[in-house]
Order: structure tokens, then C-alpha cells, then sequence
């Protein structure tokens, strides 16, 4: 402990500043770590520098968020100029109509989009907009599912198997301390990929629900892709109870051009998006059909879903999106999923060649490494005890100290441009010592 | 129209394209102006230009959110070189430190605080937080004030006569349809600035409520500055029953170096910010009391309010926002209140001159004129029918068109300190020449 933060001097001295202004030292619980988060100095490109000078390869990305890693200097250029016209007014600015015109080219089905602030009021609108269009109120999602901090829609996130209950009929749990009773009853829970126990928990609710609410690829429930069939299954019972089908694609629209739906061959009725649309800057949007999107028209005689936002569609973030996303086009795509390929590969070399039981789950540029023979299916399957966290820490803290690699705090790497072969190289070289280092701690977990 | 409409050629090519691919062809209805949006092509201090290459003077700044006008050289060129240094990490920065340690500096009462994204998200968050901290669920709200997109906070917002209910206990109303009915049996709603029925109705619920939600200067109850003795008496009642006193400051810091609550002499226990304290970017922030702000803290052996945010505390808009509120000291708070009492003594004059039933409402830096003799105190008094609407609307068509004045849709300017006392002398003129025009119409609302 001591010889790990004597290392970062500097880290510790901000943190010991921070824990006296900042609840708990900081503003996000994600970049907290034991025993102190670390402070960046400056990044650029796959490389992020700490306070103490300690420089790193970036597979964690802000949370995802940087598609093409830090300051690429396309987007810098053209955020930098429109800095100096402006960077938020009372009036709309063209850049907003050039990007929604860019993504709604990009995927079909996306007819109509309203841009928001961050992924969190992505989802929150989808749902209103969801239930001002059906004319009711509850909705369903999968157990475990991350989409935001909204009461609605974080109900179950972290369930464990104190209070998880009957898989048959998984209950609904809070993450905020007295979050409404109201709010459990209006969640319906099903169990990730099981398409029998999701249509019959569904069958059970069916004219009180506005909408499914579905991550094709949740990062929390293991970063396993959903089965192909499950999707059909979930889109045709929404057909045939008129309920709105709504993919959360803040995370895994980076997945494929048109987003992780692309490859279900499966329209949505309603996309929330967030992270990698924003260029490194704050957004969120919601996009699909005309016939829903309505119900935020102001011109619209009866305005069911009032909806503004101080920030929305800002300049500036609209303008940092639109270059990132024209950048990341269908050649970029490629070239970012296949060199993910390749680290899977790698990786599943390193895997066989360390013999410890792990295996890879993910899709695009994201995976996730786990310790298990076979990759989950869903979330009880992908639920971690807490022996299997404390070896996955002592791994991330040995790719961080030593090998100078960030990853995401569940073994997760979302993949950027501005990473290269030797990057992938050295990745997998660090994960193959590491694995060496926690083998025996898997094995006495055994 | 069709005169109107072909000054503003480029703006209405932009809204046809927009409405084929945003909602209502915008992503804030608060920019929506009959029959097209406006869209700007550059701002600079207090002007704005827009596509069509009409400048105008600015006294809305985004709503209210910059305050020292667009693009000012210091705010900016501090931000750029952040830009090239990143613009969001999975790490901590300094700049979120400093920030917080100046905010806390600022305002009696902020022992920590937490950035979001957003004015949305603070709020939302410092209502869970209250939960939380208190184990209760409801909230207590003024009827007819605007707290953001969060569903329990805007119970209420856009009450009307026919459904506003006994003002003894008025009725809470939906803004957004299908909102579900326990949303509004945990939102109780009181009479602002009427102390006897506020009580009265707090008393009813005072076991069940975590807190009560207070903007002190409400934009939408007629930009009416609470009394005294009414925000006393909450706060005396909020002591006597252990309840959380949660102030939204989104709007009204900007009023007084230390927000509007530095002259009621009251701290309360939450804070919630955003607007001016981005600089110009997106933000939001909670600030208050350690031992409530502790809910969030993910040191803590039990964590009640887990949370995070991609974009929560992004360099960027930390950076923008201290430059901004550095700048913000008390002189210029104090030059900025002078200016604006000015612009109200002078207006005031203009009301007498043209001899029409006006009044002027607001505090620091904030106005509104309201076409009515006296002064309303209460969302009710402030209620406008279709009529007064009507009559608003052709004044500030006539400020924008004519006189070339940005106003909010409110009549209502929100000044900045890139304004100057010629600015605030063609404002006066230009509402003297409106007030003429309109004088018909009034006299025939009568």
C-alpha cells in the first residue's frame, strides 16, 4: 500500500485536497481507486499522462466515450473555431441539423432524433417519450442492466443474490437508499437472454407496459451479446402488445456503423445514444419513428412530452460529434473491429498459454475478460463474488503499476483508433504476466 | 408572416431541413419562435448573429447561462489549451479540485459538492440524496416552478386553471402525459410566498417528506423573489421536522456573489447549480452539507447513493466554469447588479411615459416585465392568459425584428457583464417604442 501511493506523490496530495471539497473526493465513483483515484495531467491519442508524470496506454477511453482517444486534432481543430463564434446560444445553430441528418443516414429507423445532455437523459427521455406515446406507465428491462442514474431506469442494476429472488420472477431492487416503492412496482425485471422467462414475466404486464428497455450488449450483465433470438422474440411480442421496442445504445453504438442493432437485422422503435456521439464532449440523444418522436413537437396542437434543455444540441458538443462520428465511417468501423479481432485473439492465446479458465465476451471494439471456463448468458451467471473481484483488482493494479495499461474497473477495454498493432501487442504481453501473477489465486479460489 | 419570414431566408432554408430530421425541428422547444426558429452563425460579448447576418444585442445568454456574455477571450483561451490536453479522462483533474474548493469558498453552507451534467441531473440528484440521507420519499415543490426534466420535479410546472385545483391544497398536475400516478401522490405541491397554506399543507405530509424543493426566484412564478419571513418560515419548519431544505439555484446564483440565498441569511442543507457555473458549457452541481453529501461517497461502508456520469466533472466544462466564476468576483457582481438596477430604473420610467399597466419583477441580474399594475407573488398571479401571451408576443417579435433585442421568451433578460450602459439605454428605448405599440392592445385586454 505505502510503496503504491509513494508512486504518485502528486495523485494522493489532490486527492487529500479533493476528500475536503468533493463527496467522497470526486464526482464520478467510477474512477475511484484504493487507495486513491489518480489525476490525469494530459492525454493525446492512445496515451493518457498522470500528475506523476506516469504515462499510459488508454483501453478504457473515458468510460468509452473516445472513439478516436484523446484530442484528435480534426476534432480540436473544428471545436476550437467554433469556440471562438460561440459555444451555446438562444437560437439553434446549423451543426445540429448536419448531425442529426449525419446519424439518422446512419441507421434506419432513426427518422427523427432530439438531442439531450448525457446518456443518463437519453434514456429518462426515452421513457417518458415512450410513455406519452402508449398512454402508460411501467416499463420492463433486463436484470442487471446498466442505462443511468434515472429511478426508473437504474431499478435492479445491482441485485445480488441476497435480494435477486426467484429467477422465474426476479424482483425488482432499488440503488438509491428509499427510492419510491412506486418506482419497484412500475420495473418490470426479466432475466437477460432467456426468452421463455422473459415472455412470460412480459405476458404477465402486457397492456401496463410503454416499453421494453434493452441493451444489446450490456456491459454490467458481462458484455455478453444478446442471442439473436431473444431480440426476435422481444421485437415480436412488442409488435403484437403495441408496446414501444427501445434500445439503450449509449454504450454499443460504437459496436457496428448503424450501432450494436445493425447486425439483428431488427428496427427499433426508439435509440438512446450517448458517450462516443459526443466526440469527448457531453451529449446524449434519442432517435426513431416520426409517429413517437411527435410527442415532442412543440407545433403538435396537443404537446404530450414538454421537453428543453439549456445545453442541448449545444455547438459545441454537436460539433465534436459530428467530426468524430463522420470520421468513424464504414472503413474506420472495419479497421477498429478487426484489430480488436486480433486482441481477442491474442488474448485467447495468452489465455490458453497462462491455463487459467477465462474467457472473452463482447462485440466491435469492446470486450471483457472473465475468470470462468464459459462466458455468461446473464447476469446471475455474470455476477462476481467477491474473492473473484479482489483477483480481478490485484490484475487491473498490475496492468496499471507495472505495466502502464488502463483498463475499465470489470476487465472491460473499449477499443479507440488512435491504438496500433504494438499497443495490442503490449496488451497482450501485460495480460499474459498478469494472468501468470493471479494463476494461483484462481486456482486456491477453485 | 410571409413579410417576416423572408428577412430570415437562410433560418427558414435551415428549420425545412430540420424538420425533416430533429423533433419539431429543435432539440429545445425554449428556442421554437412562430413561424421558425432563428439559427446563429456567431456570437461575440453581448451580440449575437444569426445565418441571415442580423446582429442582435443579447439579454437572454442562453437562458440565462452565460454571464459574461459569448466566446469571452479569458473563458475560452484557458478552455482551448485544456482541449489540446484532453477533454475527458477515466482519471480525476486538478481543475475539478480548484473548482470545487472555489464554489465551497463562495457559499456559506457547501461543505462538498458534486458536478453533473447538467441542471436536470443536479436536481434529480440532490432529491435522491435527500431520500437517501432522510429515508423518506416524498418532496414538497411551489406550484408553477420549473426544476428540470426529472419527473418529480417538474410536477405542477404548467398547472392551469382548469386543473390547478383549491388553492388551500392545490392539485398536483402532470406535465408529461402517462406520468405515472404515484409520481404525483409523492410530489405535495404548495402556494408560493404564502406562508399560512404552505405550512398548513407541509404539516399534512411532515413525516412522509425528504425535502422541500425551493427556488427562490422562480422564472416561471413571474421572476417573484421569495419573502423573507416565507423562506424563514420553511426554514424553521424543515429544523423542527427533520426535513432536507434544498435550495435550486440553477437559475438564481448568478443573483448574489454567494447566490440568492445570501441575502435571506439562510443556509439551507442542498444546493442545487448549473447554468453560469458551466462558463458556457454544460454542467450542473450539488453542493451542501457533509453529513448529507456522505450518501454519495463511495468510502463508505454502506454507499446509499451510488452514482456516477461519463461527463460528470469533464475538464472542460470545470475549467470554463471557474474562469467564469473567478471573474464573477464581487465586483462584478456588484457592476452587474448596478447595471441592471439602472436598466429597471430606466424601463420603470419608460412604463410611466407610455402610461400603460406595467411592473417590473426580479433580483441581482435578473427582470421580468409584467403587463399588469401590480407585482404578481404567486404562480397565480403570474398566470398569463391567452391574450397577455398574445400581446408579449408581439412586443418581442417587435424587440427582435425591429429593434434588433434578443430577450427570453418570458420578457425577461437575463444581463451579462459584456453588456454596457448604451446597451441597457437602446433596450430602454426600444421596450418605450414597443410599449407604444402594444399600449392599443392592452387597453382592449382591459
Amino acid at each position: 500500500m505505502n510503496s503504491r501511493t509513494s508512486k504518485n506523490i502528486l495523485s494522493e496530495k489532490l486527492y487529500n485536497r479533493a476528500i475536503k471539497v468533493l463527496a467522497g473526493g470526486l464526482s464520478r465513483n467510477t474512477i475511484y481507486r484504493d487507495p486513491h483515484p489518480l489525476y490525469a495531467s494530459e492525454a493525446k491519442g492512445a496515451y493518457i499522462t498522470d500528475v506523476d508524470g506516469t504515462k499510459r496506454i488508454d483501453f478504457a477511453n473515458n468510460m468509452s466515450s473516445l472513439i478516436h482517444g484523446h484530442s484528435h486534432p480534426e476534432i480540436i481543430n473544428t471545436v476550437v473555431k467554433q469556440i471562438y463564434k460561440g459555444t451555446a446560444y438562444t437560437m439553434g445553430s446549423e451543426i445540429e441539423i448536419n448531425y442529426a441528418e449525419l446519424l439518422n443516414n446512419r441507421t434506419n429507423g432513426f427518422e427523427k432524433i432530439r438531442f439531450v445532455n448525457s446518456g443518463t437523459e437519453a434514456v429518462m427521455t426515452m421513457i417518458k417519450a415512450s410513455r406519452a406515446y402508449t398512454g402508460r406507465t411501467k416499463i420492463a428491462k433486463a436484470e442487471g442492466t446498466y442505462h443511468g442514474t434515472y429511478d426508473y431506469a437504474e431499478i435492479s442494476q445491482s441485485s445480488n443474490p441476497t435480494n435477486w429472488g426467484d429467477v422465474n420472477n426476479p424482483s425488482p431492487t432499488q440503488v438509491v437508499d428509499s427510492t419510491p416503492k412506486s418506482v419497484l412496482k412500475d420495473v418490470i425485471i426479466f432475466p437477460f437472454n432467456d426468452i421463455k422467462r422473459t415472455l412470460d414475466i412480459l405476458d404477465k404486464h402486457a397492456a401496463e407496459i410503454a416499453c421494453v428497455l434493452i441493451d444489446l450488449v450490456p456491459h454490467r450483465v458481462g458484455l455478453v451479446p444478446a442471442f439473436k433470438e431473444y431480440i426476435d422474440a422481444i421485437y415480436h411480442w412488442t409488435r403484437k402488445n403495441h408496446v414501444v421496442l427501445a434500445f439503450d445504445e449509449v454504450v454499443s453504438y460504437r459496436a457496428y456503423y448503424s450501432g450494436a442493432q445493425e447486425i439483428y437485422n431488427i428496427t427499433p422503435d426508439l435509440t438512446a445514444m450517448g458517450k462516443i456521439i459526443g466526440g469527448g464532449f457531453p451529449i446524449g440523444a434519442i432517435a426513431g419513428k416520426s409517429e413517437i418522436m411527435k410527442v415532442l413537437d412543440p407545433r403538435e396542437k396537443s404537446l404530450k412530452h414538454p421537453h428543453s434543455g439549456t445545453f442541448s444540441a449545444n455547438p459545441i458538443s454537436t460539433t465534436a460529434g459530428y467530426v468524430a462520428m463522420k470520421m468513424f465511417d464504414k472503413h474506420a468501423v472495419n479497421d477498429l473491429n478487426n484489430l480488436t479481432f486480433l486482441a481477442k485473439k491474442q488474448i485467447n492465446e495468452a489465455i490458453i498459454l497462462a491455463d487459467i479458465p477465462a474467457c472473452i465476451t463482447g462485440m466491435g471494439s469492446m470486450f471483457r475478460i472473465h475468470f470462468q471456463e464459459h462466458p455468461p448468458r446473464n447476469f446471475r451467471e455474470s455476477y462476481q463474488d467477491s474473492n473473484t473481484k479482489k483477483i480481478i483488482k490485484e490484475l487491473l493494479d498490475y496492468l496499471f503499476i507495472e505495466e502502464k495499461i488502463l483498463l475499465m474497473n470489470t476487465c472491460t477495454c473499449m477499443l479507440s483508433t488512435a491504438l496500433i498493432k504494438s499497443d495490442i501487442d503490449h496488451l497482450t504481453q501485460a495480460l499474459l504476466n498478469g494472468f501468470n501473477k493471479i494463476k494461483p489465486l484462481l486456482k486456491s479460489a477453485k
